[in-house]
């Protein structure tokens, strides 16, 4: 694996934190002269959160109680259309899920569809397991115990159907193992989703609740599994893992029927624009992407990046494919208009 | 160990969650006719927290920055009077580094200073680790690698000088064990922390952030040790482990002098007058405790705790010490009001 091909990364281990998207502090000080503020574009967040109102102030004084992680492990179950909460524990994020599989997993041979988010191969390996990437899950090594698919992929969108991914399950719980579907960026597409099959034999799903929500800096994540799975997190997570906080404001963003159908709409719209309007519009071909984030290429990528670099405008780039971008979503027009005026002066000048 | 007995437990491995201090939801199904609202005096949470004023929006919405953490951790060593922030480490509350301790540790002799807060045995039991309950660290067992000390200790406030943990800290180095301190109620006593040592070997020190700021909810806490074991506990913590409110508000905190101050002060103050004025004033014997709670004996225990539960008071009570009760400060007059009421009711009266 190369330890600093960031989200892109092929299976293996690395020494050392891997660099990803939002690590705002490190283009602060290559580009110490870029205008202010910066705009992050590097990440996949929704630029328009939840709006957080006032919280009660036992949130933030109180140790969290039972009654209120279970009013959130409900709410999650309803907005992923998991049929029974509980199929649902809560965690402090989904990286902190993504660092404790691999420990509650005998040794096993382990198959990491790639490219893809990077920490899942490198939290297997640190663990001691066999990682290999498999660039699909179609022809599985001989011996693959665990495959672990980001579904929307990130960073280029692509998807399985549910019912493929089902039958994987299905045939890794044969042999004792496990599927991993990573359903970072799922929010936005719902018919994509296994959650509605949380439960069956083999099948681990993970949810994030900051990305769509806008919420990042909350910690919020879940795991929909069989009950000795979750029981078996439950226990090493141990007890309040998820903060006052993320309880309060997790249930009531998950409640919130008419945000969420909005915001998917919002953030579709938003996407198609930066595409149609914007990336395409000045000669980058979008290879993919879901509603939160876009993959474009072009041979003007690393003159791209440093020239939106010297804008402040973070984007995020992949050293082992230099010919890609992935765009995050604009918040307002002042950034869209930034963007464009970078992207068109670049693209075209190269 | 008995699984029931909360945190007077002895040493050993149990079965399921331990039972905790500040579990009101199981007050409110087992008294429901109780006056409201509720007075947790439960936990040792200061009732006071230092006041959260609205977050910068970005402590929501991104993920959680390297820059934000550093700065975190240098007002937490200055706060517990570490000389270099490279000693200092943060994580989501210290629940999450007792469950993390044991497994970055090889098969070991556990001796843990009991009773005390059960987690530590329960979590160094359930990773594989050999654990004895011993009731001081003046004659460990033979063999013994690592210890586990609560200092000031929890229930009783039992001290060991900073002088005589630093000796067996490095008595144990020398066979490549740990001493373990808890300082979760140390805030109000710093003469009596071994923070300022951090980083010499075999030391481990735990700093929680929630009980005496007030802010149980957050989740936040601190591990000061050698630079090797703080890089396997961020490794296995992964990035992004504290949100970005914990990060924001411990910062600012931490780093609040004449609020931390004036707190020592006033839960001094508070935890004089609950004794003289009112515990002591009706019958029971002080036995120990900090300044964040008091532990008090009475035979009427048993009676006097239902009898604080009729009344929407929720004591601390010990299954294997049933004569002991452990008393949180009441937040108010009216707290102590009623405290005092049922109370010298009770007492004198059994």
């Amino acid at each position: 694996m190369n330890g600093d091909s960031g989200d892109t990364a092929t299976a293996g281990q690395s020494a050392g934190p891997l660099p990803h998207g939002g690590d705002l502090d490190t283009a602060r000080r290559t580009w110490p002269q870029a205008p202010l503020p910066w705009i992050d574009l590097s990440t996949g967040i929704n630029p328009w959160p939840w709006p957080v109102g006032p919280l009660e102030p036992e949130s933030w004084t109180r140790l969290p109680g039972a009654a209120a992680l279970d009013a959130l492990r409900h709410a999650a179950a309803r907005r992923y259309g998991v049929p029974d909460a509980g199929r649902v524990a809560a965690a402090p994020g989904t990286q902190a899920l993504i660092q404790l599989l691999p420990r509650l997993c005998p040794p096993s041979r382990v198959a990491v569809q790639s490219p893809t988010y990077n920490e899942h191969a490198h939290c297997w390996a640190a663990a001691g397991h066999e990682v290999t990437a498999v660039p699909g899950i179609d022809a599985l090594p001989d011996g693959t115990d665990v495959c672990v698919v980001v579904n929307p992929n990130n960073p280029d969108g692509r998807q399985h159907p549910p019912s493929r991914l089902l039958e994987l399950a299905a045939a890794l719980a044969r042999r004792g193992g496990w599927l991993v579907v990573d359903e970072a960026f799922a929010d936005t597409c719902p018919d994509a989703s296994v959650a509605p099959a949380a439960g069956v034999p083999g099948l681990v799903v993970l949810r994030s609740f900051g990305k769509f929500y806008g919420l990042a800096g909350l910690r919020l994540g879940f795991v929909l599994a069989d009950t000795a799975l979750l029981a078996a997190v439950e226990a090493a997570l141990g007890p309040w893992s998820v903060s006052g906080p993320a309880l309060e404001i997790g249930r009531r963003a998950l409640e919130d029927d008419a945000w969420t159908a909005a915001t998917r709409l919002r953030l579709e719209a938003a996407a198609a624009s930066l595409d149609a309007d914007l990336l395409a519009a000045a000669g980058l071909e979008i290879v993919g992407g879901t509603p939160l984030f876009r993959l474009a290429r072009t041979p003007a990528a690393a003159t791209l990046c440093g020239a939106l670099a010297a804008a402040g405008l973070w984007v995020r780039r992949f050293p082992d494919r230099p010919d890609l971008l992935r765009f995050g979503l604009p918040p307002d027009d002042a950034a869209r208009d930034r963007l464009r005026q970078v992207v068109r002066g670049t693209v075209w000048r190269t």
